[in-house]
């Protein structure tokens, strides 16, 4: 099965107003708007601020919305009450959203995806999700997508997303891919910036979920804290990595692992993020290639540069009529400048 | 100014005979041809007999050519003595050619392609090329390659090609990319099978060019070797990674560096194979992301593994009617099983 047989002919791309109005404006910055704001979506428009090929219009969350189609800052806030669904239904011009939503709860992803096809909106969505099971429920949503006129690119963060890539691409030089293993490393200063990131990652702890991790308050969050000196080391987590790699026809899931240390009380990194990926050639060599990020680069930017990327590449793929679910593994990220 | 502008809605993609019978067979394994049959392209041929989605069923160069609708194997060999510029007129069906051919001289790869622009045959073609100067040839023939309904990857073998689509992808997490320097160690055990690859590595070194490379003898090969004790060592050389970075928005030429150690004594390699790319993130961090590969993958792995994940990337492209130029810098390589 593959993510990519997205292609629809028949929808109506020339005649259509927002195709029109996209194609009219081929050289005019991409209107981006960035759904959520805590630690990510703050970051996100900050990466935003300083591309020249992207103009950032809108954002939403829980606490409200704002838009403005000349362009927001970071310091713009919230200017009403509103929520992610008002925004949406306001039918302004946008031409991809960056979904830097906690996926909590684990039908998130797919409800706000739903909202954008129920709404007529066609552009770009991009997520940064990290869980397999949030990707199985998008994949039930790829034929409504194609319909709706949404090129949807799932799993484009840091990881999933450029690791995964990356894997992709190393996989190139073997004739069968024996392992792909994810080890990440992020250091954080202070978690209360990444309330809703620490969460997720906690769910992925033993005697730990996903609702359990999400109804924990900030005391609970900082209580578990204390008893690990502020580390979270995790394994064997539940990473959309290995159902992305499993759809490129990659290797099968099973042979994905992503673990990771966070520190919480340290900007410096405990480890320096790598993939490897370990194979046989066609000779029958066995060897792995090895993917390291520079220790510098923090977790915002290895997230929402990416993210950004994919965006870009989504909107060509929707100029072109190319429509669907994509993930980080099967398509090339473009820069932005 | 992008190489990627490609599409043409207005080329004859449906009703097209060529473009019915790709649909037709869209289950089908790719038809490949290779062109060149030294060493890279015999070690293609190999690869190639371990792929379920690929079929091998042509192959030509100088000394002449075979097909085989059905198949090749790598020990049909030629058994023809009319060259490649006969297999193109023949007609065959064929999704794709690798083309394995040294470019010697600097207009080899260029010619070629016009020869299949002129042919009328509409595919996918894949290079391996390394120089700049003759990515700069094939970007003169966008136009032409885009009304031949032709899809040429170039530049997508190892280096330019999977070094380079990591760059491009590692550039990612940054705003601004300061350096991107591939060093690659190449270890053969034996330079002779690899006569054209050599002769391009000779070419690069001080006090010589393309022309005086490709005049030497063996015997001026063997002894030029004798007085290295096998080793050419190369530095600032000129690779088609600074173009198709600079084409893909990502860093001015000049941030490109190429340069490795070829062994051609041992089939050890000398040093790890490996891509640095050096930038600023969006926060002014500064920071280096390491793409290595493992030393027990071959020239030929690492080369002929990305060109056939091209191939099938070009493939797709095609089937959706988009034609022109791309570079291994701004298409992800699809795994071929």
């Amino acid at each position: 099965m593959s993510t990519t047989q997205a292609m629809d002919r028949s929808a109506p791309v020339v005649g259509d107003c927002a195709a029109r109005t996209l194609r009219e404006r081929a050289n005019a910055p991409i209107r981006v708007g960035i759904l959520g704001f805590g630690g990510l979506g703050q970051a996100a428009g900050k990466v935003l601020a300083q591309k020249r090929e992207m103009l950032w219009v809108a954002v939403a969350d829980r606490q409200g919305y704002a838009y403005d189609r000349n362009g927001l800052n970071v310091d713009s806030g919230l200017k009403s009450d509103r929520s992610i669904s008002d925004l949406i239904a306001t039918g302004t011009e946008v031409d991809g959203y960056f979904l830097a939503l906690p996926n909590l709860p684990n039908t998130f992803m797919a409800d706000v995806a739903r909202q954008f096809i129920a709404s007529g909106w066609r552009g770009v969505l991009v997520d940064a999700l990290k869980r397999t099971s949030a990707v199985e429920q998008l994949l039930e949503l790829q034929s409504d997508l194609q319909a709706a006129g949404i090129t949807y690119m799932t799993g484009c963060g840091a990881t999933p997303g450029l690791l995964t890539a990356a894997a992709a691409l190393a996989a190139q030089s073997y004739a069968e891919i024996h392992s792909v293993k994810i080890t990440f490393g992020v250091g954080i200063a202070n978690w209360e910036a990444y309330r809703a990131t620490i969460r997720e990652d906690i769910a992925h702890m033993p005697g730990y979920d996903v609702e359990k991790a999400r109804a924990m308050s900030d005391a609970e969050v900082a209580a578990l804290l204390d008893k690990t000196n502020g580390i979270l080391a995790l394994e064997d987590m539940e990473h959309a990595d290995d159902i992305m790699l499993e759809l490129a026809g990659i290797c099968g899931r099973d042979r994905v692992s992503v673990g990771g240390v966070v520190d919480t009380r340290n900007p410096k990194k405990p480890l320096s993020t790598n993939v490897k990926i370990t194979g046989r050639t066609f000779e029958g060599k066995i060897s792995t290639h090895t993917f390291t990020l520079g220790d510098e680069t923090s977790m915002a930017a290895n997230v929402c540069g990416p993210a950004f990327g994919y965006l870009k590449a989504g909107v060509k793929l929707h100029r072109r009529g190319i429509y669907g679910l994509f993930t980080a593994a099967e398509v090339m990220p473009l820069f932005v400048r």
